[in-house]
């Protein structure tokens, strides 16, 4: 399994995932799950994977293979909207799992989700959830962040923290928190973590980040969190009405 | 869905559980899943329920019937040890999906999840997952909780949390926050919300709450865990270098 988010706040676009790639619990991998692809200063974009790793890669050389060539039909150099992009994914997408299904009998799930995100120069910087069926939404205002994976673990601490208006830096600080909450209860995503943060307008990517355990940010965010969260339940939170009672007795 | 948990410090016992059931999104009612035997002042047992309803209220039936039955050959009045009452709800649970089934050919999930903790005189205080296949579990020191029904939203917390030696108290409220996380990113799961406390060697319930979204405690708790989170993404969590810097320019 796999865990990726990004998040979309008014100063920009956060992308966070795991490297944890498994066939098996006997099979287990480290490979990049976000990948990033600046074209000139004029636009960029971040693909996050979650699924089939070589419908991924298919899709990730395809990507490459349009770009490279100046007759391609439509290539991420050439998209004219956000949205384009994330449909014209969509289409390599399903083609990826046509060409892996034609003739065969197996069983393998060839599907694969993706999140696209990223700004082209003159519109908004946007993000996309590209669907294994090759359709695809966008984040909104009410749910200005979007997953693939192993979701559920991590989306509580989402629900509460992530708004249009907090800073990146507390956007990828949240995306940390509940990146590290999925691997503690889920061993199929694991470290290290890989960051990226886009502001709004600056077209290229201004922090890009490879986060281990003994990383000393993240060391210390992990730290931070947990005693937080230990002090907020021995001191913060209010007492029973028989706590108070025990107490008047003493 | 559901959401049920069930967990085990020093001091005794924790039970709670949501109370929205459905068959379908236009089907929502509202079921007390959490169940409580208490027997003379010698012995007490919790069920906690997640599956089908229809088989959880067959076993508990059977349950009472056997109870007021004097000749029953096994009953929750009669059992020796806390692992045999499990056994037992195990046999009865296997018995109402074989019932349920015989003759039918529809396509309905007839299993049954439960959560059996209690404490019989003479024994430490235990908790048990009964499968729908009728075999059990046990938690352990390392593990000190059980969940059924939607269990990914609500488990990062009690894994940082839940530890044998933190209170009741304290085992409470996280419990409500782990349901209170549930139910903000899942609507299967919803209140009111069922607790039930059996400190070690009372040998009875000694706190039973119903809370709903507008209970002045669980009100408060909800408002205090909201505010400190958002406190500790503001005032607590380590800065990226780049926004030490930032302020070093100012």
């Amino acid at each position: 399994m796999t865990y990726c988010l990004a998040i979309k706040v008014d100063d920009g676009l956060v992308f966070a995932s795991d490297t944890r790639t498994s066939a098996g619990v006997d099979d287990v991998r480290t490979y990049n799950k976000l990948h990033v692809t600046e074209v000139g200063n004029e636009r960029v974009f971040v693909i996050l994977s979650a699924g089939n790793l070589a419908t991924t890669q298919w899709i990730l050389n395809a990507v490459r293979r349009d770009m490279d060539a100046a007759d391609a039909p439509i290539s991420l150099r050439t998209v004219k909207h956000m949205y384009d992009a994330a449909e014209y994914l969509g289409t390599l997408s399903v083609r990826a799992q046509k060409e892996s299904t034609y003739g065969q009998y197996s069983n393998v799930d060839f599907r694969t989700t993706l999140i696209l995100g990223g700004q082209i120069l003159g519109e908004d910087p946007s993000l996309y959830l590209v669907y294994p069926e090759g359709n695809c939404i966008s984040v909104s205002p009410e749910t200005p962040y979007l997953q693939i994976g192993e979701s559920k673990y991590g989306k509580p601490i989402l629900d509460r923290i992530i708004r249009p208006h907090i800073s990146l830096e507390d956007a990828t600080r949240c995306a940390l928190v509940s990146l590290d909450s999925t691997m503690k209860s889920n061993l199929t995503v694991g470290p290290p973590l890989d960051v990226a943060i886009l502001p709004r307008n600056s077209l290229k990517i201004t922090h890009r980040l490879r986060l281990d355990l003994d990383t000393p940010y993240y060391a210390a965010l992990k730290k931070a969190w947990g005693e937080n969260l230990e002090r907020i339940f021995r001191d913060e939170l209010p007492k029973f009405d028989w706590e108070a009672q025990q107490q008047t007795m003493l």
